[in-house]
């Protein structure tokens, strides 16, 4: 028995999110179904991320046992060949057997896109937000300063969370331009649900002028979902970046 | 009566090209539909740029006559309402009575898209070419520039062409790098039937190492479509600019 490690990139649009769910597609459900057939064994895998409806990855990891005897190396090709086009495993290897993808030292970089103009441009609606209202991105980039460092989020969890401890620690939140797309770009040690999606909302609101950046900290002071801004679309999200530290 | 012009952006996936033929949806034939649905007379657009089935357009041009009332600038947001999401007029204005999209000097700009990794990315899968195989930059360069000025292009024409000159100025030819992707960026007064594609797939071959960069100017020379490389997959392509000159 040996533990593997997949690197798994995916176009989120059509699935139901990440975590296996009795109703709709899922990003694991296709893993599962995919490596069980490729290795004739029971395999449920473990996702590092367990990303929402819609968002993309370019680079979760999931980690399963098996008894193959497929170099761990090769997996990533034969998978890919039973994969549907918008799910490939970028790289496949052999990992500790007491590896759990959530429980270890890692860094996340999310990126949330925006695309800005006055109408919206069909090669870009599946993988940004369309906004055409006026953006401050100078205001933007003050009020994301006041994430940066070791807070307690829960303003910035969906309330259907169960989790206890809301403190999280991020390490830089960058508000990129180039054209008509807009870059939030997020790094963290680890992430709350929706909690990015919650910021670039919030961010969206600073942009437009319905909140002042030094409002931040007191939205952070308040602990509480409703002081913050709406949780901005799926689509825009997408995991760029994991570390293993 | 009065002639108006859209410019017309639209993600090619989902459509059997521009013209309208009797199997299949076209951006062409959506237009219409929608057009005269929404001014309530038989509308039928004559676009610049015929584009092939999965090519996509940030700018395509499409021109009709209409008694219609409704203002011309507001005729893009009338007409987005009833679009399908994968097709967005970015402006609409009225243009002379005797403006032909395809009888006008103009100058046209498509970028072939190539994502270059060991393994596809999904959320790039749609707008890029994928391709593993090791690419020489700088002998694609060479080739391109051969490529550049006023040449009989019969070569670099689809063989289904009805068309009797093939001579075509090219202004520039770019071959870009950003990470994985690499951008093949040509600008021209006008193109033959699928010529960027092929010029796309000769410029792959050279960067293969399976064409010489030299070998370019007896290629063109030949006037024989069997002398030019394959044509490049659609969903590479993108018309990116067009410029009235």
């Amino acid at each position: 028995m040996k533990r593997i490690m997949l690197t798994v990139a995916y176009d989120g649009t059509a699935y139901h999110g990440w975590q296996v769910q009795p109703n709709g597609e899922t990003i694991e459900g296709v893993l599962n179904r995919c490596l069980s057939d490729l290795l004739q064994e029971k395999i449920e895998v473990t996702g590092a991320s367990r990303t929402d409806s819609g968002v993309h990855a370019l680079c979760n990891i999931a980690v399963f046992d098996t008894d193959t005897s497929i170099p761990p190396q090769k997996l990533a090709y034969a998978l890919n060949a039973r994969l549907p086009d918008d799910i490939r495993i970028q790289a496949s290897k052999e990992t500790a057997p007491d590896f759990h993808p959530r429980h270890c030292d890692s860094r996340k970089t999310y990126e949330y896109r925006i695309y800005h103009a006055q109408v919206p441009m069909p090669t870009e609606r599946l993988y940004t937000y369309f906004t055409y209202t006026p953006l401050k991105l100078e205001k933007m980039r003050e009020a994301a300063a006041h994430f940066v460092g070791t807070h307690d989020f829960k303003s910035f969890c969906n309330t259907d969370s169960q989790v206890q401890d809301t403190v999280r620690q991020i390490e830089s939140v960058e508000v990129m331009e180039n054209g008509s797309r807009i870059t939030l770009r997020v790094a963290g040690r680890g992430f709350l649900y929706n909690m990015v999606r919650i910021m670039a909302g919030t961010l969206l609101e600073v942009g437009r002028g319905h909140i002042e950046p030094e409002e931040i900290p007191r939205i952070i002071e308040a602990r509480d979902r409703d002081a913050a801004g709406p949780t901005a679309p799926a689509c825009g999200l997408t995991l760029v970046k994991y570390e293993f530290l």
